[in-house]
């Protein structure tokens, strides 16, 4: 872009406060371009460990922080809560629900949700876990099945509400699963005198052969044996054919189940298709190798809703660390072009992005996990303690690490978790408004 | 009560799982009585903090203990998750929703709840501030005014956002008031761009001619002060005539504001209404100088839903400690009785109960703080310490205290607040079936 010494700053909107989003912002010095970030929610959520909160361990303060908060008071940045409802890319114009924004660079850094593929009308009866509100959602469902468990008279009906499924064997299920066992085995125990909670069943289904598709076929085996120690039962090879009130059909089986969770799929934004350019199956954007649009040079798309075969022919997964790098990766670029355009020089060709696999992680339960980087894994203890350091180093704000360390070591030594509180019940907790 | 060696243990109902009811409970030895504890919540709720948690200083979790977790493996004794619908005196019977419960004594702690007088229409628009989904809903509100100031173009109507009222100045209303302050002053100072969080207006509206009525004058005089230094307007000698959505009439004054928090009334439980006997105004139950209620010495009301004026001829106050003292007044004339007919003799004559005084608190802001204890009287920072050390000793739960003395902690020094999040915007938080 030309721009005449003296001018105003570009002007970089980001749409979207998830890993992505946030790093195109971190990786563009403040100086160099004026940033709108918009996000439907006021804060960054550290998603690997939502299912800490669905399952009581973790309270959802600690595993988010404000997007204000992480920016502190860094100049030419505006923070903006609002849903995005159109994109105009030939006016470069951004609308959303609290206004306008044109750009002069755009990211479109939109993320996922959770997709029931062709039954969208199971989302009101089995929860997803995306959100902060998905995952206290969650948390009350379960204390609620243990607490009408412990006052139920009928043995059957008891059964019934201490039967738990978790559909679909990706990280964010089997670390549910692990964390349910885990929280009914152990923390729940001597908290009731009618009903034995280590008798709930946990039942993780998958629809293929194994668990974790995405790990090496040893992790995955190691895994299933984990979870399986761990008193969860696993299906494989079995999908959910469907989802009533209080039970679910799985492989022709009818399972009747106090909670039936959705970790099964993901699909992009519905932004993504705003964009008009291709997508994939799942709505995701085919982008070129340096994460642009097709014919729209100045617009990126990055995270989970982008789709691309990196330039070393790898297929770049839905994970945060490559949302994390394609944030990055953007960043640079924008920056650059900023600074040779004050300068009024020829920008230098764009770089495609390689993503640097830094390894895969599933924790199983509260000790035990499966993770690998390259040709090294780890089981069990000593993965788990590996995921541990990973994770505070990434979470973000000291407070959040101070606070999390503070219940891990709490839950760790005493078995007990302290966010077992049921909040939301009368639906007071609905929006308000302003 | 009669009953021959070798027989049951005595059945004990509890209905309230607040500081009245807990407080019975561990007043009475547990190889003494059967106990069932009745609360619609799981958990215990330290409310003296829930004003932090509404302005987003401290997580629900932090203040509020599952009321399993309280008495961990104790014996006879059954937690019950479920709200009482019926109490019938002379079958000695609680109905509630999840089953029935009889007992040999029974004692009603079902506290008190917000009122709106003769406007329960208001409770749509005004908030109150009496459980943790009161206080996720309050704090949602207050973010999402500044979130919504900060992207509107209109001047006035971003000052009218950024206008909150809270009616009534008691110990809530003063807290809230000074919390509120504090937040946007100082803690949200730089997070935002086109607003300044602390041109926001805080109204604290006072019918009466001071704030916090019942402390002494030079306490009410001195709290003012306070106040007013941290910008806080106070209006006394009016009341909330009115209230619309968005507006709020104060003697005769039309207010335009993005947020109004009722502070300013309780009102009994309607349990009390269902036992028989005489109530207050408020709904309060008029019990005999031992709590218990006229006619049926079996059963007992402590905490805010009893009314009486002790044996030292004081009106016993709706405060936590006096609802702490009930409790254990009740719980050891009931362990007293119990053990004695055991042994088939005759009980003492039941103690009345005589409410000890242990001091007044109420914080202004972040380091400010009025206290009197008969004729000690601090104000300022000394006051502030004073009331830190006290809440943390009765905060139940180690976990609770290292959480809460962390985010006091990281609050103080950086002033920052670590639960600026806002959850439960889809109202995607509205009660689940299970």
């Amino acid at each position: 872009m030309n721009r005449t010494a003296g001018t105003k700053l570009p002007r970089v909107v980001v749409i979207g406060g998830g890993f992505a989003g946030v790093h195109v912002v971190k990786s563009i010095p403040p100086g160099e371009a004026e940033i709108t970030l918009i996000d439907r929610q006021n804060h960054h959520l550290f998603q690997p460990l939502l299912y800490q909160v669905a399952t009581a361990a973790l309270s959802a303060v600690d595993i988010a922080q404000p997007i204000r908060a992480i920016f502190g008071d860094r100049p030419n940045l505006s923070v903006v809560m609002a849903e995005v409802t159109d994109i105009d890319l030939n006016a470069k114009r951004v609308t959303h629900t609290r206004g306008q924004a044109d750009y002069d660079y755009l990211v479109v850094a939109a993320g996922s949700q959770t997709s029931y593929y062709a039954n969208p009308q199971w989302e009101a009866l089995a929860p997803g876990l995306k959100s902060l509100d998905d995952a206290l959602r969650i948390r009350r469902k379960i204390l609620t099945c243990f607490e009408k468990a412990e006052t139920e008279p009928d043995p059957q009906r008891k059964a019934e509400l201490l039967t738990m499924v978790i559909v679909g064997a990706g990280p964010t299920g089997v670390e549910l699963a692990g964390s349910l066992a885990d929280l009914s085995r152990r923390v729940l125990r001597k908290d009731f005198d009618h009903i034995d909670p280590a008798s709930a069943k946990v039942i993780l289904v998958s629809s293929g052969p194994r668990v974790l598709e995405t790990f090496t076929e040893e992790m995955s085996v190691s895994a299933k044996t984990q979870l399986e120690q761990l008193g969860v039962e696993v299906w494989t090879g079995v999908r959910a054919e469907a989802i009533d009130g209080g039970t679910v059909t799985v492989g022709g089986r009818t399972v009747r189940a106090g909670i039936v969770i959705w970790a099964a799929g993901v699909s992009a934004n519905p932004l993504g298709r705003k964009l008009g350019a291709e997508t994939d199956r799942g709505g995701r954007v085919l982008v070129k190798p340096d994460l642009s649009l097709p014919g729209h040079p100045e617009a990126f798309v990055v995270g989970d809703l982008a789709a691309l075969t990196d330039v070393n022919g790898i297929k770049v997964p839905g994970v945060a660390q490559a949302a994390l790098q394609m944030g990055g990766h953007v960043g640079r670029i924008i920056t650059h072009e900023c600074r040779v355009s004050r300068d009024a020089a020829e920008p230098r060709p764009r770089p495609g992005y390689a993503y640097i696999d830094k390894g895969s992680m599933a924790t199983i339960g509260r000790s035990a996990a499966v993770a690998e980087l390259g040709r090294i894994k780890l089981q069990g203890w000593f993965a788990w303690v590996a995921w541990l350091g990973v994770h505070l180093l990434f979470l973000v704000g000291f407070r959040n690490k101070a606070s999390v360390l503070l219940s891990w070591a709490y839950s760790y030594f005493t078995y007990k978790r302290g966010a077992r509180i049921i909040t939301g019940i009368s639906g007071e907790n609905s929006a308000g408004s302003a």
